[in-house]
C-alpha cells in the first residue's frame, strides 16, 4: 500500500479538505445515501466466512507506522470489515433486536459528528442539554403521564432530574438500582448515606444481612451484571422461574417476603415490559402492588416493550407502568434509533440526587450539567436522533409501527401453529415469539417424562443444527434461546426466536424463513430420528 | 407546520428512500461535507443566547401527535438546535478536551449508523468484533509492550480479554475498579467470591474493615462515582492534596500503610497521566512501586494522556505506565474521534474475567460475544473509528499532532510569563496550563497572609469574571477551575484553564484570546480595586 506523506500540511488537509468527489471514500458516502439497501447488498457477502479466519484480517497489535491515503483505507474497511458485517437492515434478519432505521438517520449522524457536542456539561453542549432534557421530559410524560405543571418545575430544574441518558439498557438498570440502592440505605442522624460510608457500613447501620433484587428468571443479564457492580452480589438475585414467561405476583411477593424474613432487606422488584427471550410482559400494576406491600423500589425494565406505549391499541398491555418507580427505555431497539440511546427515567424527580456528583472544573453545585447525576461522564449528543425521530415519526407513526409489528407477529405464530412439522412455543404479546420445528405427532402430552426428555434431546439438536445452518447460509437470521416452558415442565428446551422489528419485513419473508429452516432440518440425522 | 401523512406508505418512505438533492437535510448535509468551518461558521450563532432563553425551545413535555416532514424538522433543528451548539471546531474553543476532528469521521458516521451494529455480541456484529479486539490489542500493545506471541495467544482469545471498549473513560474508570474490587475479595475454599456473595460478605470473610482507594486530589470526579457505585463508598477514596499537581510517592505509600492500618485494605492506587485540571502526569513508576508494597492493583487514568505514547519524543513522560494493571484511554480526546469511544485496557488478559458473565441468549460460556465481559450491553460499533483513526494518521501523524500540541503550549506558557499583567499558574507537563490575569506588581512573595487571601479573593472575582464575559461574547472559550498550588499555600485559586489540543489553534489565535480577556478584565471593578 502507498504511503502517505507524514507532514503537518498533510495531516491539516485531512483535518479541513474533504475528500475530492471522485474519492473511494465519498463513493461509499454516496452509494450509502442514494441507496442503503443496495450499498448493503453489495457490499455484505452472503456467505458467511468462519470468525477464526474474519480474525485473521484483524490480528497485527501494531499501531501502524505510517499514515495511510483515506481512501485506500476506505477501500480496506470495505473489504475487511462491511464485507463481514451483520446486515441488520436486511428484512430477513429477524433474530434479534436490531433493526432497520429510517434515512434520515444517515445525514443526522453526520450533522453528529460534525457538532461533536460533549453532554456531560452545558459548556461543551449548551443546546443539546436542554434537548436531553425534553427528551427525557417527553418519555417521562408518555410513562408517568405528570400534568404540565409537573414538567414546568422540573423538565429544566438544576436541582431534579427526570432521568438519565445513557448508552443502552444495562446501564439504564444499573443506573435505576444505583440510585435504588443508595435510597435504601439514605443518611440519617449519625450516618452518612452508603454513597459516602459504603455498603457494609449500611449495611450494619440499617441491621440488614443483605439487600436484594427480585425478578423472574427472564429478567435481562444487565440486572445479574447490576447486582455484581453494586457490591450486593449475585446470590442475592432472587430469581423464580416462570414457565408461562411472567412473574407471578403470588410467588413475588412470597418469596420477597422469604427473602426478608432471613434478616435481609429487598431492595427492589424489577417488572419486564418485553423480556428479551420472548417479549412477555409481567403484571406490573400487581407487582407495583407487592412492591407496596414489601416497602421497596419498583423498577420496570421496558427496553423492549415501552415503545407499546405509542400504541393506543396496546398500551394497555403496560398498564401499572406508570407505578413503577424508575423506568428503563431503548430508543435503539423499537425507536427505530441508532444504537447507543438508552434512557433511566425517575418517576420522582428527586431520586437521580441519590447518585449526584459534583467537582470543580465542571459539575458545578447549581449547573445543569447533566454529568452530575448519569453514570457515564463524556457522551455524545444521541439524544438528537430521539428528538428527530420523535417529531418526524410522531406517536401516530409509531403507532402504527408498533401495531403493525404485534400483528405480523400474530400472523406468524398462526402459521407457525397451523404446520403440523412446527411447534409453538410462545405465543407473541408483543412482536417476539418462540417456536421450533418438531416433525412427526405431538407427544407432548402423551408420553412419560423420560420419552419426553429424550425427545427434547433431539429436538435441541435439532433446532440449534438449523439455527447454524440458517445463519451460515446468510440469506436470514433467526435466533436461538434455552427456555423452560409449562408444557415441558422441568426441561428446558431449545427453540427458534423471532423479533418481528423491522417494518421492510413482508409475510412472504417469513414464509421463505420457514421454508428453509425446514427444508435445512429435513437433510440432519436429528430429522430422521424424529420421524423414524 | 405542515404535517406530513400518517400511513405506511409514507413510513416506508422514511425508511426506504432517502431525501432529494434539494431537500433541507441534504442542503445541510451536503454543507458539512463540503466546509464543515463554513457550515458551523454560518450557523452557530457566536452571541451567546442565555440558558434560560433556550431552555424555552426544549420545554414540551408532550410527544409530538403528528409526523412531521423531514426537512422541516431539518429547518428547526438548524435553528434551534445547531444554533446553539457550542463550536469545538473552532481554533479558538481552547476550554475543554473536545477539538476539531479529522473530515473522514464525518462519512464514516454514516457509515457506522448504516451498518448499526451491535457490539453486545458476535451475532450482530461479525467483523466488528474481531475489530475491536484489534484495536484494544493495538492500543495494549502501545502501552504495556508485549511479544506478538502474546497477542497471538489473547486478542482473539474467547476465555480472555486485552481490555474493554466503552463510552468513555468513566466508565473505563469504573471498569477498571470493578475488576480490582473483585479480584481483590477472590473466591477461595470457603468464599464464592465478591461477585457471588456481595462486598459486605467479602469484607467480613477477608476481615477487612473497609476497602479504599488513594489518589491526588486532581483525580477525576469519576473516581468518586466509582466508589460510590461499587458500595466501597467515598469516604473510603484517600485523596492527597497535592500543591505540586502530582502524588508524591512518598506521600501515597505512607497514607497507604496508615489507611490499611485501620483494618482496611487498599484497594487500588489510581495514578493520573494528564489530569483534566492542568495535564500534568503521576510519578508512575514509582507509584508501581509503592502498589507493589502495599500489594494492590495500579491503576492508571491516561484518557487524556495516553495519547502522547505515540510520540516517541515525548512518551517518556508516562514511563511506568506499562507496569499498570489496568489503563484508562479515550480515543475522543487526544486521538481525534468522535465522543463515544473509551477504553479500559488490562495488562493481565484473565483480569476481566473476574466480571465475566453469561446469558442464555446471548453471552454464550466459550463465544467471543465482548458483552461478556464489558459493563455495558449494547454498543455501537465506535470501535471503527479508532481503528481508521490509527490507520490513516498512523502512530507518525498522531506523533506530530502531539508534540505540536505540547510545543504550542510552551510557547503559550512562555508568552503568558512574559507578559506583566498575567501570571502563569501551572505551566504545561502535557498540552494544558493555568494562569490567571493579575494586574500590579506581583506580591505573592512580599506580603502577609491575610492581605494575600484577601487580593486572592479579588483575582478570583476578576478570573471569574472575565472567563464568564468572554464565554458569552462567543468569539472564544477559555475554562476555569479552582486549584491549590504550592505559591499560595492553603489558599485555592480560580484560574483560566487552557486545552491546546485543537491542531487549528495558531499563535494568533493564542494573542487575540489574550488580548480579549486584558481588555475585558480592564472594564472591571476588581481590576480598578488591584491597580489602585
Amino acid at each position: 500500500m502507498s504511503k502517505a506523506e507524514v507532514s503537518l500540511a498533510h495531516l491539516f488537509r485531512v483535518f479541513t479538505k474533504p475528500e475530492g468527489k471522485d474519492s473511494k471514500l465519498a463513493q461509499i458516502e454516496q452509494h450509502l445515501s442514494d441507496n442503503l439497501a443496495d450499498f448493503l447488498s453489495q457490499h455484505v457477502v452472503t456467505k458467511a466466512r468462519s470468525l477464526e479466519d474474519i480474525e485473521q484480517d484483524f490480528s497485527d497489535p501494531h499501531v501502524p507506522e505510517h499514515p495511510e491515503f483515506v481512501s485506500e483505507h476506505a477501500d480496506a474497511l470495505l473489504k475487511k470489515l462491511v464485507s463481514h458485517s451483520v446486515n441488520t437492515y436486511s428484512p430477513t434478519f429477524i433474530g434479534h433486536m436490531t433493526s432497520a432505521l429510517p434515512y434520515f438517520h444517515l445525514p443526522l449522524a453526520k450533522l453528529l459528528v460534525g457538532l461533536n457536542q460533549n453532554l456531560v456539561k452545558i459548556e461543551t453542549s449548551k443546546a443539546f442539554t436542554p434537548l436531553e432534557r425534553q427528551v427525557l421530559g417527553m418519555m417521562h410524560q408518555l410513562v408517568f403521564g405528570e400534568q404540565d405543571s409537573f414538567y414546568q418545575q422540573y423538565l429544566h430544574s438544576a436541582d431534579q432530574s427526570l432521568g438519565a441518558f445513557c448508552s443502552g439498557g444495562t446501564v439504564a438498570n444499573m443506573t435505576a438500582l444505583w440510585v435504588a440502592r443508595n435510597k435504601a440505605l439514605p443518611a440519617d442522624g449519625t450516618f452518612k448515606g452508603v454513597a459516602r460510608e459504603g455498603l457494609a457500613a449500611g449495611l450494619m447501620h440499617y441491621g440488614y444481612r443483605h439487600l436484594g433484587i427480585l425478578s423472574s428468571k427472564r429478567g435481562h443479564y444487565s440486572l445479574s451484571k447490576a447486582v455484581d457492580l453494586l457490591g450486593i452480589g449475585r446470590n442475592q438475585m432472587v430469581t423464580l422461574p416462570c414457565p408461562s414467561q411472567t412473574l407471578s405476583p403470588e410467588q413475588a411477593l412470597a418469596a420477597g417476603k422469604a427473602f426478608e424474613q432471613k434478616g435481609n432487606k429487598l431492595l427492589a422488584i424489577v417488572g419486564i415490559a418485553g423480556t428479551t427471550e420472548t417479549g412477555h410482559v409481567d403484571p406490573l400494576d400487581e407487582l407495583a402492588d407487592v412492591a407496596k406491600e414489601l416497602n421497596c423500589h419498583f423498577h420496570v425494565d421496558a427496553a423492549w416493550g415501552g415503545a407499546t406505549l405509542f400504541s393506543h391499541r396496546y398500551r394497555h398491555l403496560l398498564k401499572g407502568i406508570e407505578r413503577a418507580d424508575s423506568v428503563t427505555l431503548d430508543a435503539h431497539k423499537q425507536m427505530y434509533v441508532p444504537m447507543g440511546a438508552g434512557m433511566a427515567l425517575f418517576r420522582n424527580p428527586n431520586d437521580s440526587n441519590a447518585v449526584r456528583h459534583h467537582a470543580q472544573y465542571i459539575l458545578r453545585t447549581g449547573s445543569k450539567d447533566l454529568g452530575a447525576t448519569t453514570l457515564e461522564g463524556s457522551r455524545n449528543g444521541m439524544a438528537m436522533m430521539v428528538y428527530a425521530s420523535l417529531h418526524i415519526l410522531g406517536r401516530q407513526g409509531y403507532e402504527l409501527l408498533i401495531n403493525r409489528s404485534i400483528e405480523k407477529a400474530k400472523t406468524f405464530a398462526a402459521l407457525i401453529d397451523a404446520h403440523p412439522n412446527l411447534e409453538l412455543i410462545t405465543a407473541p404479546t408483543l412482536s417476539l415469539l418462540t417456536y421450533r420445528i418438531h416433525p412427526g405427532q405431538d407427544i407432548s402430552r402423551a408420553c412419560d417424562d423420560t420419552t419426553m426428555k429424550q425427545r427434547n434431546g433431539v429436538l435441541d439438536r435439532l433446532t440449534v443444527g438449523v439455527q447454524k445452518q440458517q445463519r451460515e447460509a446468510g440469506k436470514s437470521f433467526v435466533s436461538r434461546t434455552r427456555l423452560e416452558v409449562a408444557r415441558y415442565p422441568g426441561q428446558p428446551i431449545t427453540v427458534f426466536r423471532v423479533v418481528l422489528a423491522n417494518p421492510l419485513t413482508t409475510e412472504q419473508d417469513l414464509r421463505n424463513i420457514l421454508d428453509e429452516q425446514l427444508s435445512i432440518a429435513q437433510t440432519t440425522r436429528a430429522w430422521a430420528e424424529l420421524t423414524a
